[in-house]
């Protein structure tokens, strides 16, 4: 077996938050080390323009802001390991062992900022138009379809909550629900009632996405599979769920039945010494804004974890 | 008196929290008007550069920053009313009605991002070397003193926590404190017991900053003004403790003795419809990238709130 490096802090994942504790780890001194089996940048890489992260009133591209993250954490000589491969996590007596392809690094503290993806639904055109009308997220991309006419797929708390929010942006949404009533809760359901522009197309599924380079048409079958039908949309928004990326992790870590890890405030996890950041712990909302606070917060907790532990071990005089 | 003008979001503040939520707001289809006492930046303005705020990988002087998350709040619509006045708030039935020097703007859900104001130590030369070798900030400019000898002020928690960070990155630390004591808790003591480049000047106080155009030399007092010792020093950082702005608030906002505010993780005040972002709500890290998250989450919380509201009181059916 390969023998461990030692470094003070571990990182799974170089989303933005994994990358923004990269950068405040080693701007605190630590040896850090961000751990990815693709390329960094996590989830920004699936958008092409991010509008609402503070600083780039331009706007910017997901892989624009990806490359800057990563430029700022390697800066302070932040090890990233790019396309690591897959990514294994082992707790042994206060040490955390990390092998990542064919690497293998140890540390007492470690930050999982693993991220989630979006369930897709799997229809024909679902890539070709993803990012060219295709979104997961009406919050960062229901801008881009102020005055026209969008569809959400999905039936539960989020697809309504986010129909509703386009309602105030497009000119009409339709959502696209394979039941014949939602699992959403009350409250949610009552948010589309007042929106005089949202209607449902109950007992139906997407069978493929249509258009040139933009999405221009949504052909829908029933459930049944009895009827099919156009409905021209030049923006769909899919919200059948997300899949937090944990995989690896052992029982030890506290989630909830979903597989969301649980933290406090402090980002602390139910294991001494581990900590999570951005979409893969259980919070609302999911945004890179968002993502930096987590990478911050959890940098700065662990790091002074791991201060208070190193001196416990190594008691001195105050001079 | 002036006819309120009604507004679907309030934001009190733009320091980067006020502006997050600002821009969220506004991209949420919401009227939103930011207001500010003095230049919009809050505490970005204090710093000549910030190196931690991912996204600018060169740095970017605080004022600069707080220009590009004003443009982006604005492109959306985002009414930022600058060097608006002193503000009072109050509720009437469901509203907050904002009263800013001559303007009055009321709506039903309001954020406070007022931030906190590090207290000043009041010694000669202490504003004239604040940006040229005094900070507030250990985790923001610690990097600056790489190799070289800084002071910290201060005894308390916060105080001892930067020591042990700047311990890493400076070649020695002192700690100026004005009794024979730390009020620090023991584990925050301990942190500094186990750093050989930590000591600890007793029983004093700075009675002047010296220096050409950066700090040089630190004039030192014993408590009973009988000693007086320079200190060769490149840096001061100075922890004696924060001020939240909640000076126009009424008691029924919860907050801690100390004054800052009380929320959960989304947010929430006591107050229904009344929410908080950034450092003038009780947390423990006070970053530019966790300002940004806390502007992101109360934005997108009170949009939520506010739908859900509206719907209670406009009951429909779907369509």
């Amino acid at each position: 077996m390969t023998v461990p490096k030692n470094v003070d802090l571990i990182i799974l994942g170089a989303g933005p938050a994994g990358l923004t504790a990269g950068l405040y780890g080693a701007r605190a001194g630590l040896k850090t080390v961000v751990l990815e089996p693709k390329s960094p940048g996590g989830q920004m890489l699936l958008t092409d323009d991010i509008y609402n992260y503070p600083g780039h009133p331009d706007g910017i591209t997901g892989q624009h802001l990806a490359n800057l993250f990563l430029e700022q954490a390697q800066k302070y000589n932040c090890e990233v390991l790019k396309r690591a491969g897959s990514t294994t996590l082992q707790q042994e007596s206060d040490r955390f062992i990390v092998t990542a392809g064919d690497r293998v690094v140890q540390s007492e503290i470690a930050i999982v900022a693993t991220g989630c993806s979006p369930k897709r639904l799997g229809a024909r055109g679902e890539k070709k138009f993803s990012g060219a009308g295709i979104s997961y997220c009406a919050v960062c991309d229901g801008n881009f379809f102020e005055g026209l006419d969008v569809a959400v797929v999905g039936g539960g708390d989020s697809a309504l909550e986010e129909a509703a929010y386009l309602s105030r942006l497009c000119n009409h949404v339709y959502i696209i629900h394979r039941r014949d009533r939602f699992r959403a809760s009350d409250a949610c359901q009552c948010l589309i009632r007042g929106c005089n522009n949202v209607s449902v197309i109950w007992d139906s599924v997407v069978e493929k996405f249509e258009g040139d380079d933009l999405l221009e048409n949504i052909r829908l079958a029933s459930v049944n599979g009895s009827e099919k039908r156009d409905l021209k949309a030049n923006g769909a928004f899919i919200y059948v769920g997300q899949i937090p990326n944990t995989s690896f992790l052992s029982d030890a870590v506290a989630t909830d039945p979903d597989g969301w890890i649980l933290t406090n405030e402090r980002l602390e996890t139910s294991v001494p010494g581990l900590f999570a950041a951005g979409d893969v712990r259980k919070k609302e909302v999911k945004q890179v804004a968002t993502a930096v606070g987590d990478g911050s917060q959890a940098a700065i907790t662990a790091e002074k974890y791991l201060m208070m532990k190193r001196c416990n071990a190594y008691p001195g005089e105050v001079a």
